[in-house]
């Protein structure tokens, strides 16, 4: 799996400061612009998310690229509704080569992973026969596994994205949509590290939100999104 | 494949049109409940979608289920995101019986057939032995193929709904999904003549807005869509 | 003010409690609308929520026709973007007569209400006279003062419903889009008693969230949404 | 009134080119990057959004601050629901200067201009006296006219802005909305001239959708919004 922070919106804290303070000063934009450049945008921001006005992190942005997930992967992610997707097409590219996810509890065992890798082969093999036989790719990919590869490029904004590593890095989502959220999130925090500072499942900040099923480890969780 | 009309808005034309209305009227909404009752509606209703007025038509709102389509259709599906979804899960629900879905392309084809059977078959076996030998459901599940069977519940406006069916019920669709939503247009159509009445792709209504990719048989299509 | 629930989806508790089991279910849809039908479904749909997993509750929407609110409140009401908004327009609509809302903080001052009065009548007759003078009332408009009356319909499904009560409810909304959300749950909790139970301020579930601007009587506030 | 396009994604007419081949092609997404450098990114792309593939134009996003616009403007702005607003608020700032704008259609008539000043001043005043008097400047406002100015940051990605900008800066849209969104879109071009070619009213690019409401003067219209 391979995940790169594509683009962003240019000094997004700043960026979301500015239409924070907007909401409540009598400034104009030029103004705000440069009242916002200091250290003290940090205190007010703050303040403003802890009260749940969220609304202002819109502004910021974040344009992701995703290569080797699994389409089981990619399946969840896309039901994100508040976001943007392009993904590699089963329908328009021919997969050439059998390209797919082994999960870690199959490849932690040798036996297990061998037949898994055996019978994903098989899969790819049955597709390429399909295509060679002029069956429109379109229709091949129906025999693909889940684990076969995708691509995608997400563009999220930051309200968004808080709200996605919350349920996504959380050890009640699956391994690989855990790994992908928390990658993002490990490049999200590296340009805006104010807005991201407390984010990651909802343990991080306090009472955990799953219920009664809980992982049995937050305070583990906590020590580890914090030092990322 | 099964598609069922679960639920709607109930007279989700008069909904519209009183919509419509109050929008150019001094009236309350009371009196505008009565007014729309007659045949006038459906004059009035026309113009205003005529001239591209659709918000109106969010306040219907239709709930369908969907039974025994493919995981690959449920992926483009879901990239509709003004909709609501509630999916079986592959994650908490274990697949007991091979079920797939085959392409008409390899259906029609016996040997073709056989193989893909063959294939799909031996794609669950090898799930049901991994499930069997404690590998969770949600990882043994990558080795299922995009055919296998899902279920979904997924509400739409009439809005959406008429976008959707202008994308998927249109030759360059896929045949699952276009097959899915030509059952879903034929069912809304059953309960909202009016608003459904040109629905379908872009050829029903005029010209083919897919450039220069059409199928060459608009007039065809028209006529089916008309009379679905 | 005056707030009338016009429609909503069918068994709006029921049509949630099928989407939240058909996620976790081998049946099919046909099979889950019997078994949803007893008292089992709240219990089942109250830990769904209790989890947080509030996306089933989309498939239920209402359609509320709201009068005599000004123009303030639906200036705040329009900025919840998941939702579906139809408005008596200012641009198509001459106002006739005055129609405006006074403050209760204004009311309630014989003085202060006959000044707001006045001063509310005279931007109406200005208004009137420039549209005499031949001004087109989309123009004329820039007069009236944000309490002049308007109307709108608006449909939310369940989840935003919840989120808007939550918001609006509270005593840092405003008085009236606050008495006008009061209204709205009243009637969805109507017709949908275990959804909205607990709806309301956050602070009628627990915790206040909106930080250190308490309103200083979360009790009382939570006693009476309990009984609305 | 004062348009300032604040942030926008880095490169985006390439962000927009690579998202689209990304759909259609087995490369990485590093090598895509390197591919969508030179000038054939133009005609990839136009062809990709000459057919109705719109999507790929969401990975674009831009923020404009927007000053000195009257609340009529802002009520129909925040309308548009896919994007994200921070607005000045009437509730936690209090008017100090009235500060409003009057219509072309008055102001080019000096007897009715002084008249509409008059009455907008004496809002103002009406509503000073009451906030002097205890009121809440969130009640006392209800007498400001929707000529009020209002400051907003608005952000949308480049497919909304072309919705937008085809509504908008069209004749039918309200002078004032007209006047912002062809400045927006005039800044949107200067950083995105591909994208944003041709937008403008829907006669920019062939057929009025605006049914019989035409303004009669498409050629005049077209030939303005090209040479913007």
């Amino acid at each position: 799996m391979k995940v790169t922070l594509l683009r962003h919106t240019p000094e997004p804290e700043r960026t979301v400061a500015m239409a924070a303070r907007l909401c409540y000063s009598a400034s104009t934009i030029g103004e705000l612009e440069g009242k916002v450049a200091g250290s003290s945008q940090e205190k007010f921001l703050g303040k403003i998310l802890k009260m749940g006005h969220l609304s202002v992190l819109e502004h910021a942005s974040f344009t992701f690229g995703i290569e080797g997930i699994s389409r089981a992967a990619s399946h969840q992610l896309v039901r994100h509704r508040l976001a943007s997707y392009s993904q590699q097409s089963q329908r328009y590219v021919t997969a050439t080569d059998p390209e797919f996810v082994v999960p870690p509890t199959i490849a932690a065992d040798p036996g297990l992973k061998k037949r898994f890798e055996k019978e994903a082969r098989s899969a790819y093999d049955a597709y390429s026969r399909l295509v060679a036989r002029g069956v429109p790719p379109e229709d091949a990919r129906y025999l693909l596994p889940n684990a076969a590869c995708t691509k995608i490029i997400v563009t999220m904004n930051a309200r968004e994205l808080l709200h996605f590593f919350t349920l996504r890095c959380c050890d009640r989502a699956q391994w690989e949509i855990r790994e992908m959220a928390t990658m993002m999130l490990k490049q999200a925090r590296a340009v805006a590290p104010f807005i991201f500072r407390d984010s990651g499942p909802s343990c991080v900040r306090g009472k955990c939100s799953e219920g009664e099923m809980t992982c049995g480890r937050p305070k583990e969780t906590r020590e580890r999104f914090r030092n990322l």
